[in-house]
């Protein structure tokens, strides 16, 4: 068995030293990151077996993605793909403080992954997995991509996993109306559905009480379990009909990114050793509290971390 | 026409990693800085065709300075000076956090610019300036310069140029007394004056309510504006007999040197474009507040950026 | 006039510390690079008017480009594209003693500059230009890019400048034959010929003794001048049917990247004042020798720095 | 006469970058700690003559001890163990906001200063000392440790020097109820203590209001001064029956290690120079709130630094 | 089926930047490195599927073992030690030209591995591998280590691996006796010996020409198979009675570390695929050679390269 | 008793990294370096008790020089100047391979140690000092310093102490003329003369065969020691009318700065423990070999590695 499985793009991060603009930077820091691959790293760096599913090209830069899930503990099953036809998608990370803000730009067209085909991909492991995960990025990246989604949220579901989606709507990959008509086809087969309140609204045409958007969401799509997510205001779970709030665990940021995808890893790591939405949901907010400390989309913790976060909250100096 | 052309002293500026001292720290940052070239950098940015005058040696050094203003879009000016009799002033820069504070060691004597005497100048680009601007620091760097910022000023005041001088004071270059007489017969050929409140009070004598402080200077030298800074406190510009005020944006100070100038810069802009009073102030404060999340003297921002924290006042993340 | 005008890509450049591998690396250093502007950094570093064409996204990856090409003092007339739509060219070096050799990865795919048309460019330049320069690189990005080239070519030529063209066969853009055919179309309008001896094998067909395959090319085209580049046996110049010879100036190399480049340049900058053959030669050869001790693809070099190579061969210390 | 002897061990310090784990980190920051060092440095930074005693491996590591301790004016007695058996202790430290924290990992086993004894070191200084600190960290190093602490505070004490001691109990090294005991024993020679609150009540056993506690250890131990540190709550202090109190400088906390000892530094640099209770607490609390805005243990500050954060309680910019 | 199976000691591998020294770095490069999971990773690296058995500390330096041998696809058979009692072994690695040498300093006393014991381990892997590997160094360490490794090896040879042993003298460990007689006795179970001539020589006593010794040692001791490994002089292979040679490829030597490891990994990858025992000594010594051209331990290449170098020797620009 | 008293300038270096240029580069590398203070590290590093005099501005770059030469073990004397008249000397180091060669450009105008006078100085170390070296470029740097040299040589000389001094000829400082008058007066007191063969030449006008050449210095000034340097071909001592050779070590060269210096404090190293001239020879060339191989001015090196060299000529790695 595998506890978790994922699905979807991982990128080269690149991003400057602090204070330094893309304009002018002589550096770039270089690391991985994608939603999907963000959770399975923190999945794993809490104690689960954990895959990922994805397609790269052949090359070094491709290479260095499995590499590196796999110092986390992530087994990967990729296809691969001729590197002088493809490329690994990228993304420029500029952090800024306020009033300036963090600027990502993608460079992601013609990736790798944007031509993935089921077949290509290695489906046994969903025969046997706990959890697939997926978001709503990767159905957006291409026809290929979200055709793929479709017949893996499918075969998962079939094979007796649960089958959990964050939402995660990105505004330059495609418009609302596009989002929401794909996602509907994509909810029949979605057991668990995490999504920003924002998006909820925006994207999902979800207005009212957030306790009213869970109850909507759920009844419409049939959803077992409906987790919205509204930033410092905390997150809010509906589960077979009962709600559970969970508030944020205060945090030093230093790179925001990747906050959610290890709120959700930190969800799935707790479920996937039989805790309950309460303690899955302390489990989410203590690992995205731990990541905003971490530079990377990734949440490189350990079990005993997230404990101690969720007992008491703070750090200090232990010595 | 030449939007804006300034005319002053850049110098090398060295300063150690965060949290090292000028004592130990093995290694420098290497980046440049004067007031005057900080004000044509951040007007360039914002789209003005901005021009900086001074006198460079003729050493790699030297042209670093070039090199780097250049990069910015400013058209550089330069009387070139032999390498072996003169030099580069330099600062070093050590930012501490509170209470120990940033400490600025100047190491400015001998420059090259101190020489400098207005027929080494290509002055030509005055007389096609809509806007001539220069600082309270030239003229206390020496005799030689001090008499060219006059010509300067009286040669653009002259062609039609509006003249703008922020008295930005040195302690350690003139006295309060030397910099008062000066100052005061250079203010005949100013039309805009921007100056902190401390300085009106220590340099120029001005006690009392700002707005007094600010109608009693341009009553007594004839300035079209007044524009007077207060730290945390924002901007009050007097302006053909109107008042105006502007608080600050705030911002996660990275590093605040040339905020000032920054604030000078947008200002400028907004006005080189048509902006009235109330739009260069907004400029102004937007761009210094965007200058104090970026690392070194110089704003290196877009307008995209400064008319959105006009609007918004903050940054997020943007993808 | 401007003394030099190029068109052609010019990429961002990433590349990892020594040592170190695309596949582990967790530092970039990064740089810009491309032929036709390495050519137009060595002519203006060496006193040259010179200005580069092209088409960039509009970002700040794009906008990098321009800030350092101004900073060498290069000119820019620059097609700003929509950034959502197109991206910069990009390439990974990793520098690799042996014998496990440089290894570049281009991922220029899609880059604007793919849809250059010629009304786009500021055309002006080529009608006061001295010198009109490309290379093979350029014509084998895209039909709109092999379009443009022949475009520029035939209007430089037309107004009178001297047209010059590096071949720089790249065999991962397109094949022995399509270059083939393009490049003798092309070579019409073209009076300056660049060519690796194994080019001109390669993909012009031309065997033999290099004298031999000088005399041909330039027969069989019209060239005014044939410069033949041997690697480490120097160069060779057929030029109004005399022959020149050059020997390389040897050098301590730490990045051979843009060493054809700044040969180009340095021959340039030494015909636009007024030199002969050979002592372009000799300019083209100490300028690619100071080059390859300089990381980056340009050639920041001094014309004192050139001429002393020219005269003593080394460096030593100066002090 | 010495102004100050120490004794203890001293570390190395590993530490990643900000943001960055000990898990993952490819790079770390070198330096050097140790309490009773640390206090030396902070001292000898403040004009006091400074010595330091310990053993130290006969290798490089162990020769960087005494080369930094030396660069900030420390004299150094050094024991040279033969580097084939023995090794420098080594500590991580990995800074984390929170709620990650700060961890400190120690690799301290078999250190050179494990095996330490009196007729190793240079004793004739304490003949000449002025003020003898030492700390709880050394007794519980090992047994050879703890009898050499004593022996020296036993000499110190007869030949006339104050002997002041930092209670710094370290759970990784000995239980509270060890410590006790040996703390017990120790004190017959110890004039002044300095001791956290929080240890005084779990090594010591002392509970209730602050002052009780200090009058409680100061009747029964004798001693002449104690000083008892809360934290953010400030410090008290009681010296011959009078209670002082001094609350904490307000500091941007970079790193936090080595704070404490920086305060004993300013507290024994004061109270050599004859200050005070009241003037050295204000010391020990400036020199502290600068410590802690400079990365690493060691408080490299000047008087000056000192006096202005007495007087002015901040830093601003200095120009 | 396991390819190959390696057992032995991994440490910090910690080391200044070039021309800087242990005694007054600032900084330190961080990396893991061991003889045999040097190997392992080289074999891993040109495709074998490979596992490496151990003991490591549970400590966030004990996980960064695993992390980086899992990136380099290496599978781990971890025992982990309790973290307060026992250690990583370190190596402080300084490399300076000619005539300064590079020098390595062990701080591996007490490290987790030299309390080993085999019922600790998985072994089951064992009874799958197709190769089991070790060196030298291992039995040195400790007591424990040494009867580990004798029962590892006899339980590989009984379940049928071949067992092969580099021998790998570290005099800092034991003197030459005691190797000898330690190494008789584990040779009882070895299969293939790879041991450099001067160790052949001073460890196992045997004198003479090259192929004497090989012969002397296969017989001796029913080695299968010996390897002598001779520097710049190449190696020199017995195998069944027959004599094979092979030549270093040369390499510009950024990192010699690590060298022989890249050779014995590159010599079983190619004997785990069929391949003869001249391609195998080929394939050993370019990924020895390629290994010299990467920092760090590890000889991070791929299949292709390796096969480059054995058709073509040499790297040169490939774009 | 003091084995080496020195006297001179020394200044901060900076340079930027490998292949990058000063005109470009965004980070310097800093040192200290100052031919008298090299020579007195050199000679501390090898066990010498060496002190330095000279004059510093009293600013924290000021102090890094004494903490940067505590550090290495030597005691300094310093006169230190109001920071606010005053500065400390700079230089920039360029390092370029060939052709490109290495660039120094000083910026020691004005530098405190200008206007240094005997009285500032505790001159008392001269009366207890064995050896008082000083060099030909503290007397180029201002009236006062030549006057200041003038005193300590004869003062040193008077107590008996063993007078040295290199030559080391500066252009950039003064002409030929001017230093063969100062140094003709300088060398009455002179005892032993290090002179580089060029300088010998050029400011001495001594040609000839170099043993003719130090056979006239010595007749001409009187001279017990002479040692002439010429590069690649080592050095030739006259030492009491016997001549003695030297070749070079060869070295891998990072840093050529301060090889001379180096070859002088192992020099007088040698000397100062009763070596012969042939010994100190040997010393003086090894310790120089050994600092090629370190970037900075410092020869950090131990007493076991100059023996090393001496016996084996090279390090190979030592673990």
């Amino acid at each position: 068995m595998t506890d978790l499985v994922t699905f979807g793009e991982t990128m080269l991060r690149l991003s400057p030293p602090e204070g330094t603009r893309l304009e002018t930077t002589e550096q770039f820091d270089v690391r991985i990151g994608g939603a999907e691959s963000n959770v399975a790293v923190a999945g794993a760096s809490l104690g689960l077996d954990a895959a990922w599913l994805s397609k790269l090209p052949s090359s070094p830069l491709g290479r260095r993605v499995v590499r590196e899930l796999r110092s986390h503990g992530v087994r990967t099953g990729v296809a691969w793909a001729d590197a002088d036809d493809t490329r690994l998608g990228t993304y420029y990370l500029e952090h800024g403080g306020e009033p300036r803000g963090t600027n990502v730009i993608y460079d992601r067209a013609d990736a790798a992954v944007t031509t993935v085909a089921p077949e290509e991909l290695p489906l046994g492991v969903l025969d046997e997995a706990t959890t697939f995960h997926t978001t709503g990025i990767t159905p957006a990246l291409s026809e290929h991509a979200r055709a793929t989604t479709a017949t893996l949220l499918e075969r998962a579901s079939a094979a007796g996993a649960t089958t959990t989606f964050d939402l995660n709507y990105r505004s330059k990959l495609w418009s609302h109306a596009e989002a929401r008509g794909t996602l509907r086809d994509l909810f029949e087969h979605v057991d668990t559905l995490f999504v920003a309140r924002r998006d909820a609204e925006a994207v999902l045409d979800r207005e009212g009480e957030v306790v009213e958007v869970a109850h909507g969401l759920a009844t419409d799509h049939d959803f077992e379990t409906v987790v919205i997510t509204r930033g410092d205001h905390g997150a809010l779970a509906l589960h077979e009909g009962e709600v559970y709030e969970q508030p944020v665990y205060e945090a030093d940021t230093l790179d925001a990114i990747g906050t959610g995808d290890a709120f959700v890893g930190g969800f799935l790591a707790q479920r996937a050793i039989g805790g309950d939405i309460d303690a899955a949901l302390e489990w989410g907010a203590a690992t995205a509290s731990l990541k905003r400390t971490i530079s990377g989309d990734l949440a490189v913790v350990t079990r005993e971390e997230v404990e101690r976060v969720v007992e008491e909250g703070d750090g200090g100096i232990s010595r």
